[in-house]
């Protein structure tokens, strides 16, 4: 662990993010545009180069030692590297500095960070609810993260300073936090985006080319998300499975109702 | 039947354009664009009025005669009245001008029209792929229909000259003409437009409230067709529900294979 962070309610100076995608490349981009200096950590050579390009990042590499001058760490990874990256980041933070994540599932994540972190770095789950159909530090933009929620899931274990930090943090990013409990956001975020992934992604499927060739703007709403990474999206269905097979159930019953205000002929709701 | 117009394949002059609603208002604006006078008929003063304020029509009002002026007409009332008011228009046509409509269901449409009309009045069916959640012509916008596809969908009732000659004002409307036997007009309508609004629909009511506070984009675009005339769509639904009982088993299909997808850990498509 490195030197302490000198004011454990202060806004910070560094950042580090861990994993310079859509995500990760969004924050670091938006990050350093209110003023802080912020380090890009990635195993991808070419995201680092990328982001140092773009001005994302001030410093970068693939040295997960470098989180150690910072006083807020983001882990932006894929979902199933956010633990393991998470908490060998949390063994090379300086104490008192605060380490979040964006990882779309928040239940088993944090309570599997929380039970591995050191006892100085202070951790609070968060998840940005921004993003596009498109994928890595070539498509980030701050712009996607303007006005968005972005939600911390603060448990009994959380230091109230630590999610006083990120609130002030969120907000100068432009964006509105929002607290729920673990279990409450995955509830939500089954609802809100994990069912219309799979519902979009259904729909592709079940539409022809040749109808799709004279398919109007609502169908292109409506299958655009179906076009982001698939591996992604399913790895982050397969953690939230429960949530989403009531979210599933909740979606089959209505329409199911539609279908039969179709056949009765009943008025519309 | 009025005066006849003087060359069957020539372009149009005179458009006259009935119901000023979103698309009707649209097609009138851009009609006038590329430079034909436009006539329009609606039955609400307020519409023709802010029709002529933004210069959507040269000349409107409630009379169905006034088409008499016009070689080209096109229906653009809500679906259940397509079918009377182009009835009586075409009564009220001058020999050899061209009706055409903007009916989202084709098959019984053009049924009925074609067994109604004068012998003199050509007939072909159209479908403007175009829209949004708005309605009315306040929402009217040429741009909607920029490089969208126009289903033409003439039967071997229909006049070779007045297709061309609709093939040409669609492209001149920087459309593209699409050519489709009704029927399959709306089995293809069906899956790539009914389908959508009847998914968007079902979505909508699945998220709860607090869940759409967390909404991402994916969830805005997915829901933004569901928040569109609801009676609109019902009866244009209604119209078609044999083969949106096709489209509603194909969709059901996949999202069932896409639960075992997830339920089996196998990899995603």
């Amino acid at each position: 662990m490195g030197a302490p962070a000198e004011d454990p309610g202060g806004f910070p100076r560094t950042a580090a993010v861990v994993g310079l995608g859509l995500i990760g490349g969004s924050l670091a981009l938006r990050l350093r545009e209110i003023g802080l200096r912020v380090i890009g950590v990635d195993t991808d050579p070419a995201a680092v180069a990328l982001a140092l390009e773009r001005g994302a990042v001030d410093a970068g590499g693939a040295d997960l030692g470098t989180v150690a001058e910072a006083d807020l760490v983001v882990v932006a990874t894929p979902l199933s590297e956010v633990v393991p990256v998470g908490l060998a980041a949390s063994r090379r933070m300086r104490a008192g500095a605060v380490l979040t994540d964006t990882a779309s599932v928040k239940a088993p994540v944090v309570a599997a960070i929380h039970a591995g972190i050191p006892a100085g770095v202070r951790f609070v789950g968060g998840h940005p609810m921004a993003g596009s159909e498109r994928a890595g530090m070539a498509a980030a933009d701050p712009a996607l993260l303007d006005g968005r929620p972005f939600v911390l899931t603060p448990t009994a274990r959380a230091d109230a300073d630590a999610v006083a930090v990120l609130q002030g943090v969120v907000t100068a990013m432009r964006m509105r936090p929002v607290l729920l409990d673990p279990l409450q956001h995955d509830e939500l975020a089954a609802q809100a985006s994990h069912l219309p992934y799979l519902v979009s992604l259904a729909l592709r499927r079940a539409v022809a080319d040749d109808a799709r060739a004279i398919g109007g703007p609502a169908l292109a709403d409506m299958t655009r998300i179906a076009g982001s990474p698939a591996a992604m999206w399913m790895e982050i269905c397969r953690m939230n499975r429960e949530a989403i097979a009531r979210a599933l159930a909740r979606f089959e019953g209505e329409l199911d109702a539609v279908r039969r205000e179709l056949a009765e002929g009943a008025p519309a709701r």
